[in-house]
């Protein structure tokens, strides 16, 4: 239609609705045969994340990687996942879970890979001991086929084929128009060299997102130098077991920032609670108390100790480097020296090393030093020129309320919009299936237009954003602004973004296109909007001299 | 000083210590006997509540309350403590436990009864199945005798001789001449007639928070009753259920009314999730499914379907109302019909009921709509005139943002800011021993400076109370507003609370008098420094018109 002149290039970009992309991301069930289809179906949970994945049965994280560097294909199926299982879940074709929501962590954490999940599937009766799952009566043991389908939360017993998408021509138009129109920049959340990859394929500008402990799980000889550093009873302990890690990070950013050639890489410094990282099983702490020479009933003790009431409110993010500071050693000088040995090589490297939860100028002026003191004297001796930024989350209330004090040493903002959302509502992200569908149902409370994990609560969440954003360029004036929660790929949200004047906006690689698309969406409005208020009856003209101006904006893009 | 005219009472007031007052206030240790206390010292934890006890120790709140009634006097010892050890820490002396720092269960609850508390005491070895407990190499076991310092911290094996304290006549004086001073009212926080009776003698002039979950815990047939409730597949079991609880209910609410007598009693709903309410042991699930007509295993496995990640952030306060109307339906007829009979009798009656955890207006407004559903026909029907408020907590961040929208039906607001401080911080209570003390630490990290908890974080969490009353009042000009946090008992937190505007503070009984002192003294100040913006010389000559206006001033005090 364009190209027959029917409709502006504008007007073409603000037709296209979210679902018509992400359609064209994921595979699907070829299976025409109705009556296979049907006598195939037992069940379903929630539709977490679209596409359809056809594997067999593994009950566990560790059978799934077995199995899949056997090569086979595989579907992981929990109760629930936990940070643990994320190797299993990467080496997954699709993931299964009989409990939990569309923010629950296997939710997230597929969405952020674009895999096939299914979540909540209450019908599942799973016996993790014999390793085999009943579902009305039959069951199914490890090894058995299953095809999921993720855009549907359908299960179907057996391999259904499954069909490619393939990407129409007229999607890279399309995208193209979006880079033309949008002036706020599109990063993605990323956290291993192959996700850069991916991003980059996906049209992101930067990382805005790259979770540094997701590195600390792959691999057993990184789970035990991790647990090592966690029970270890002395900070030289500590400092040893780190060492052990440094080499692993360090090549794992030498690879993001060679994938990302010069693109802004942001950071996050550790942020879960240590808890997340320990053994769970009597077999794990066996092996740790060899490791760390330490006898098992110490090592049981101290895990215990890190349990934690309320874990999203208690010993994570930038409290772990203020009571342990040479955690943030350690990974700023990976991140550094990473930084250094690529720049060599020729190539651009932009690390932005960004602190996480932070609720305190002071707290935040402690480590931003602590980030330099470390950083610099690596540049120095290298003779190294490479530039990195020391910035910050903005994801607790305080942080929002405090932005000015903040900003006087943040050089950046990213918008934690998944832990503000947590804290600003009183909302677990994790514990909220129990209730909050009942809040967001039309037919029943109806208290929210939609789940605020999903979609941006703007008018109360929102006030934190705006208020941060004005409060931190009251200071800073040039502050670089950000959003990296879930919100930052969904369409709504990004406009919202966009009005409060954010760079960039930051989400899973799959979402991406999203991203640029709702940019470009927020510009086509706008200028609509100035447009009819100048002239209410002229609007398609409003258009024109927009094109004729972009690549003046585009070059205007603050990276 | 004041009597000899040497200097006013307001200087007098001004002079005064929240320190001076706690002091006359708790019993001490009246051994003089040095060798016998250094020979007796067994070590200390955290003083988390002064005063001084001794009692026999038991390591069961089952056991401490069994040894209550036989008449012996105890000394609760747990690892740490939960809601359902409620009932044996109302019966001990004094409770020490193994874990958590002052804002722990323990600390909190025993403060609320000014009763000696020492927490986070790590070097008992406490064996809970042998019922005993080993400090440095001595074991002691269930009866021995200890004595506890919650003044210092310090334990003491044995019994040593304590003294109890005498309130000398000029306290009494010098709280006249806070009364006459001050226009902010003090309420305080009670959950029974007899905290209600202690908190009028304290010189309360109303409650601003009465727990009515505390009445669920008191005796086996409440338990089993709520746990009835909570383990009830359909609404008619729960209702079923909740109508056993509904007599104890309105008898604990007239006893508070007909104590009170016509001052304001603001009744919290429901507050904690409904875990902290199921049985925690084998012997509790097997009476519960008896009781309920319910196999164990659905019991335990409805049990574990409750367990929340977070569940600060869970399904609690008003969400479990929007859920099970029922359970709102139950505590408002018994508020009610306790009401009405207790004005029957001559008495006047002023019941706030109090909605918590609320974070949007339509929220309020389902709930607002379904209390004066139940409550207008049971005063119509009796033909009674008594009235009521229903109002809310503002205790979520999002609560304080839309305030001016929650404040077009809610008739008060009252600041929970334990939970305020917990989520505008990302700060878990129960979690924050570990690293809070290194941030408040001024040889430390000192980035704060003191614990928030303790003492309202006025230039974070304090911008969100001062936004919440500024919005209520922008849609409510009349909102009556007050504080239930720790903070409404802290002397600062109580200065801040007063120059925002607030009709009242409320606080435990124990800390009335240091929320009177506090009120009064901040309009000594406050005046004080208008009349030096006026005359920066005469500093004294303020202080005696205000005096002669303080009757005109109390008169204006809004209830």
């Amino acid at each position: 239609m364009v190209k027959e002149r029917l409709i502006t290039k504008e007007e073409a970009v603000g037709r296209i609705t979210p679902e018509d992309i992400e359609r064209m991301f994921y595979p699907v069930i070829s299976e025409t045969d109705k009556s296979k289809l049907k006598s195939s179906y037992i069940g379903e949970g929630i539709n977490a994340v679209p596409g359809a994945a056809a594997g067999q049965i593994m009950f566990t994280a560790e059978d799934a990687e077995n199995a899949f560097n056997k090569g086979m294909k595989v579907i992981l199926v929990r109760k629930e996942t936990s940070p643990e299982d994320v190797g299993g879940m990467h080496a997954a074709q699709g993931i299964l879970t009989a409990t939990g929501g569309k923010t629950s962590h296997a939710a997230v954490v597929a969405r952020g890979w674009g895999k096939c999940c299914v979540v909540g599937a209450e019908i599942l009766d799973i016996n993790a001991e014999k390793k085999t799952m009943t579902v009305k009566g039959k069951t199914y043991k490890q090894g058995d086929w299953l095809t999921l389908d993720g855009s549907t939360g359908s299960i179907y017993a057996g391999q259904l084929a499954l069909k490619d998408p393939i990407l129409p021509p007229e999607f890279k138009v399309l995208m193209g128009w979006c880079d033309t129109i949008r002036t706020v920049n599109v990063r993605t959340n990323a956290d291993s060299p192959s996700d850069a990859k991916k991003a980059i394929e996906m049209g992101a500008e930067g990382i805005g997102l790259c979770r540094t402990e997701h590195m600390f799980f792959e691999g057993r000889d990184r789970q035990l130098a991790i647990q090592t550093m966690i029970v270890a009873d002395t900070k030289e302990d500590r400092v040893k077991a780190l060492s052990k890690l440094l080499p692993y990070q360090r090549k794992d950013f030498e690879g993001i920032f060679d994938a990302m050639n010069g693109k802004p890489v942001t950071i996050r410094l550790i942020d879960p609670p240590l808890h997340e990282f320990t053994p769970k099983d009597a077999a794990g702490i066996k092996e740790l108390s060899k490791v760390a020479k330490m006898p098992e009933d110490k090592v049981r003790a101290r895990i215990d100790q890190l349990h934690e009431s309320n874990p999203m409110l208690g010993h994570r993010g930038c409290r772990l480097c203020i009571t342990y500071p040479e955690i943030l050693e350690m990974q700023v000088q990976a991140i550094i020296e990473a930084a250094v040995s690529v720049a060599k090589k020729g190539k651009k490297v932009f690390p932005e090393i960004m602190i996480p939860l932070t609720i305190a100028e002071k707290e935040f002026n402690i480590l931003e030093e602590r980030v330099r003191a470390v950083a610099d004297p690596i540049i120095k001796a290298a003779k190294s020129k490479v530039k990195y930024l020391v910035g910050t989350m903005i994801e607790i209330p305080r942080a929002a309320l405090m932005a000015n004090r903040i900003a006087e040493k943040a050089e950046f903002f990213s918008f934690g919009t998944n832990d503000l959302t947590q804290m600003t509502m009183g909302l677990s992200r994790d514990d909220a299936g129990r209730f909050l569908p009942e809040y967001v149902d039309e037919k029943k409370a109806a208290i929210f237009k939609a789940d605020p994990f999903q979609v941006l609560d703007q008018e109360g969440v929102g006030q934190l954003v705006k208020m941060g954003i004005e409060r931190g360029r009251s200071t800073r004036p040039n502050l670089k602004v950000g959003i990296c929660g879930e919100h930052g790929g969904e369409l709504s949200s990004v406009k919202f973004c966009c009005a409060q004047g954010m760079n960039y906006v930051s989400c899973s690689p799959y979402r991406v296109p999203i991203a640029r698309l709702a940019c470009a969406q927020y510009e086509v409005e706008s200028k609509a909007k100035k447009s009819s208020a100048k002239k209410p009856a002229a609007k398609k003209a409003g258009a024109k001299p927009m094109m004729k101006k972009a690549p003046a904006r585009k070059a205007a893009k603050r990276k």
